[in-house]
């Protein structure tokens, strides 16, 4: 019997030319380009053609998928449905996890393949911002085929344009988080698919692997952290009294990255730009401080995308619950171009348990016990 | 770099006291007992009572289990509307992922315990069979609590109360595919539940994993082998016919067994015992002849447990496309328990992907390209 590996750390589990996470040298890669060169440059669409077809668009190839993704906005009738019947007071994740799940309903088993991964791709900004309306009384607000992914979302959320500066944020966002190599939601996406089952059906896995707090949870708990600090000036004694007390602090620390996360580096300059447009400096300003704060107690240990990520949607006016759903909107350009590579060359991923259980017992029927 | 482990195959990816999959003697064990001695006397409920709680229950805890069970046995409002709303024609997988997932949809993560796993397995059958009334236009029929997990699912999909040898033939399937070591679905659902996310979360993983034909499908498409051969005389010739062309026949070979499949020859018991008593030995005896011709050929392959359910299951006019459901509806016992492991000693399982996409490009702006 070969060693039990906890975690899997360390184990080589896949192979893919979507992205490459540098953790050496803090650069993350997609298809062979630098995410700092791109991630102001480039639009959330020309990552997912980049992903999905293997090459940067050119100009007719991005407005055509651009075009496809925004005619497929709708929700099914049953999806629509459930979405309705969902209580108010309900976890956007639970309800994102579930309306996907009925959107991807389906006669027959369907193969996965790019108009998959673009019908699923344009469905999450629509349940989402359709759940937000209708918890606040709202009446959900239709897709404007004419606004892209990030600014359609924005538009959906409060039924008015946002501003080129708040849609800039959130496509950097977008494009930030769009694939990440190997990491525990695609990881449970990719063994739902490797047993030939369908896209939604592993999308749905990675949703809900997505929501745990040592995932995609840890946005939000960032968000709290800052919200209990509420002024700098009370950074510094808070987080040294978290940390006395052995409190973990989110948005510290990655398994592979061994220097700055290159996300929470643009993420940073993102949340101080943003401060001072909208005259909300403050969160970046405690950001900075809990930064100082825990640098200086542990020399090694680095702001990961979570961090940063925090302070830029709560200054863009995203509700706190949405923050994990958002990163879930980014994330399937990426759970879905690694699926299809899956798919493509597939192998059933089924690893081993060690039994840990009693020796053999003697089995006793139940009258006798 | 490590290197690359395709389909983590001779990984241990997690320690279980659940089950050991003996491949070697070719023997499942179930908390230390021996399945051959377990499958034809205990009820799924104490199945369960033993992987969740540790050991065999004595006959109150027994019958407070199976109370507890009977009594969480209806849907959320939510999770009915989303049924009613789903199209009558769906794959029933894709039906239970998605009325699961809004069963499970809540204000805030719970973690995952005993009565969510209780709830949770009770809620299955109550699914698959309120889908399977609908779509033939029928009402749905009230959960009987005086009724066991098995005779329960029995009476509500036909409306009249099964015979004991339908009911104690169903019950040894639930027992015997109650849990099975490592396996996909139950591999996806670790996954799921190692970011801290919930037990609902994590089944909806499991659900969809399971869909895919290298996992729980596989038994209806042995059926349609079954089918397709349609007399016991003509077997051997459409087998060979297959071979020859390098068809894939269903139903056999084993990743870990290297001998027969335990859970097999319980069944195939099973199959000849309800074929005679139920004057449709018929799908016994085309299996059987499958069997004999497929071994012929590749002597060390051996029918797996999905080859001798197919038929089991057929002569318990049990619809083709629940084969796999019922597969979900056994193996819940053993998901939620094996969640709970995980979630008490855990630790997220993030393996690693090896980057073989193209080498460093240079970014080119769109209108440049």
């Amino acid at each position: 019997m070969p060693d039990y590996v906890p975690g899997l750390e360390g184990i080589v589990a896949a192979q893919t030319e979507i992205s490459l996470v540098d953790g050496a040298n803090g650069r993350l890669v997609y298809r062979g380009y630098v995410i700092a060169d791109l991630a102001e440059e480039m639009s959330f669409e020309e990552v997912a053609h980049l992903f999905w077809f293997g090459h940067l668009p050119n100009r007719p190839e991005l407005d055509g998928l651009a075009a496809e993704l925004s005619g497929s906005r709708s929700l099914t009738q049953a999806a629509a449905a459930a979405l309705d019947a969902l209580p108010k007071d309900a976890d956007p994740m639970d309800v994102l996890r579930s309306v996907v799940s009925v959107q991807g309903v389906r006669h027959r088993l369907e193969k996965p393949n790019v108009p998959a991964a673009i019908h699923v791709t344009a469905s999450f900004p629509t349940v989402l911002a359709a759940f937000h309306r209708r918890r606040q009384g709202l009446d959900p607000v239709k897709p404007r085929p004419e606004l892209g992914h990030a600014a359609n979302y924005l538009y959906m959320l409060t039924g008015t344009e946002a501003s080129p500066d708040l849609v800039r944020a959130l496509n950097t966002y977008l494009v930030l988080l769009a694939d990440h190599g190997m990491n525990a939601s695609t990881f449970s996406a990719r063994v739902t698919i490797a047993t030939l089952s369908d896209m939604y059906s592993a999308i749905t896995s990675a949703i809900g692997t997505l929501k745990g707090p040592l995932h995609g949870g840890a946005n939000e708990r960032v968000m709290e952290t800052l919200l209990e600090i509420g002024e700098a000036d009370r950074a510094r004694d808070m987080i040294n009294a978290k940390l006395k007390q052995h409190e973990r602090v989110m948005g510290f620390g990655h398994r592979v990255y061994k220097t700055e996360d290159p996300r929470a580096t643009i993420l940073r300059r993102h949340s101080e730009a943003l401060g001072r447009r909208t005259g909300q400096l403050k969160w970046y300003e405690i950001s900075r401080e809990v930064e100082k704060t825990m640098r200086e107690d542990k020399p090694d240990l680095y702001p990961n995308v979570d961090f940063y990520s925090a302070s830029v949607y709560h200054m863009m006016g995203i509700p706190i619950d949405q923050f994990t759903p958002i990163f879930a909107i980014s994330r399937m350009a990426g759970w879905t171009a690694q699926l299809l590579e899956q798919y493509a060359n597939n192998r059933l991923i089924r690893p081993e348990s060690e039994y840990v259980g009693p020796p053999s017992l003697k089995y006793v029927p139940i009258d006798k016990r």
